[in-house]
């Protein structure tokens, strides 16, 4: 499975405010997420992002909204987003099969979500850096599930360079200048 | 494969008097084991225990047996369940074909249970925090072998959440007050 | 896949004098294999050992040779056992189709001879303690191939408890009095 | 999967002067990769290089090209090497099919590269040691993730000893003396 941009979604589940201070390296997956959700929007991949029971958990995470694109929220009360039948409908008719997936906790919603993805035919990256639960451990048990289930562990930097291809065209110019060179202490032209 | 509670049961492998002593773990794997078996009570999910040789080894840990809903204890003298016929019997006639699966030693018993109930067709999850040995390096070979012939690691976590679908009805509202919510140290309602 | 006494031979590749003391883990891999050697011959499952240039190499390790029952002894130019005709000849001829193997190098001849005898269709158990390479991290990358090539890594205490089966037999009572006793701290009849 | 050198070829993916110094453990993999290249040479197996914008990212490490043999080297602006119909009819024209594949960035170009490769139906080698990217975690999500598509992970010295097969020939004699002996502090003939 290699991912393109022409057939790839970003999906963010449940980041949300009151959620994220009890969960392992929930800051530095917002942070992850935030950024690949920047390459999404520059590359028009849709971005999407779930919500489980906001009048709990509050809202998404603001710093996942503050792309200059659009992004589409849903709203939830099954753990597996695709089981809401509205969700499952317009990731349908969306016309992307390649679903990047991120977003907390890894072994409960993702994970289930996941599944969901994959039993409806949808291929699965799972973004390991922007993954997380409250026990770092239940993350990665959740992550060598779903692999054993057919999804594929990615990181965003993997991502973002399937989603471009090669170096020597415009896309490439304008996305190693505002994410790319960025993510080096020590920075690359045209890497 | 994702667990339903209509489909499983939960299977506990020789967490015994005499054996749990010498084991790394021991004492945690039998709290897990307890708490998710109050669950599969909660939630009407079959909750089966295995002996080995209880003149020598002892009963069954009490923690195990302190939950108000109803349980099945199996003797045994092959290490595999499976392998004694009135317990292969009563499991074909229960109609269910998840076996969550988990106790000690995990190379010995739970290895051979599990390579058991595949051989016979079921679906096997491995409790990965309730499943231990005297070693723990030798647990989790045979998590891996386990999970090569077909099994599936999965947390006690993991598994309330599937068995649980959804956060917008009774069930989940009970399970939740009784079980989830003290589990973490900082509790999030309806999560 | 599960080991059964009647189907199994134990092959213990190269464990040789002037190699051993060059390898990580070398004693305590000769001491594992002994241990089963010795189980084998009380099961009497064949032992079989191969030497790789024994003018250069040295012979077996003795301790590998001190059991009571037989073992058969097998040279080789190749790394890959196999590819000498006359052992692949005879192992056909064994009627044994399932080879727990180990040995060293993992990476090298182990590895090598674990191909061959894939292709040949065996079944092959790759015994983790007792198998291993001047660098323990090339043993386990070794491993990691041949797990993926469709072998099953397993440690010697539990093929003992599988070739065993059941602890209610003259069997059982002996190889547990005459090895499995030993191997606890904390010895636990009848286990 | 068992490498033989009449079907291998050795591709060393982008290790250029300007990309090596943000790499985490570039020097040793260069190290590695110059090592199996001699190897290669020796036993006429083609060794091939990529460089990726060389205007900006510098050549190939020297160290790579001090061989006597031959070598060939290949320009690319696409991250997969073999989305470069140059490279891609070469390769199909080499007659080889099995390629030994290292360099950097681990989760980029050599990722990319792989992958590309097993669409097209080559088996791929995953060189551990010289794979390197900026992250070392990072290198292994894509070591992971080749593998799980199909590539196989490997050391130079069980590549250097599979296209050997014995130890009773020149050929091991030359091979050995100049490239096996050096590796070992303590140096083991005809091993």
């Amino acid at each position: 499975m290699r991912l393109r941009r022409e057939n790839s979604l970003l999906l963010i589940v449940d980041l949300q405010e009151r959620l994220l201070p009890v969960i392992d390296g929930g800051d530095q997956a917002v942070a992850e997420a935030a950024w690949l959700g920047g390459v999404a929007q520059a590359l028009e991949v849709p971005l999407w992002l779930t919500e489980q029971y906001p009048a709990g958990l509050g809202g998404s995470d603001p710093r996942l909204l503050e792309g200059p694109g659009e992004h589409q929220c849903w709203q939830k009360v099954h753990f597996d987003a695709h089981a809401e039948p509205a969700f499952a409908e317009a990731l349908a008719g969306s016309g992307r099969h390649q679903v990047v997936l991120c977003g907390a906790e890894a072994h409960i919603c993702v994970l289930q979500t996941g599944l969901g993805l994959l039993e409806a035919g949808y291929e699965v990256a799972w973004l390991t850096e922007a993954t997380v639960s409250r026990r770092a451990a239940e993350a990665e048990l959740a992550r060598r599930r779903l692999e054993r289930a057919g999804a594929w562990a990615v990181s965003a930097d993997m991502v973002a360079y399937e989603w471009l291809e090669r170096c020597d065209d415009a896309r490439f110019e304008d996305v190693h200048r505002r994410f790319l060179r960025q993510r080096s202490a020590r920075p690359l032209r045209f890497y």
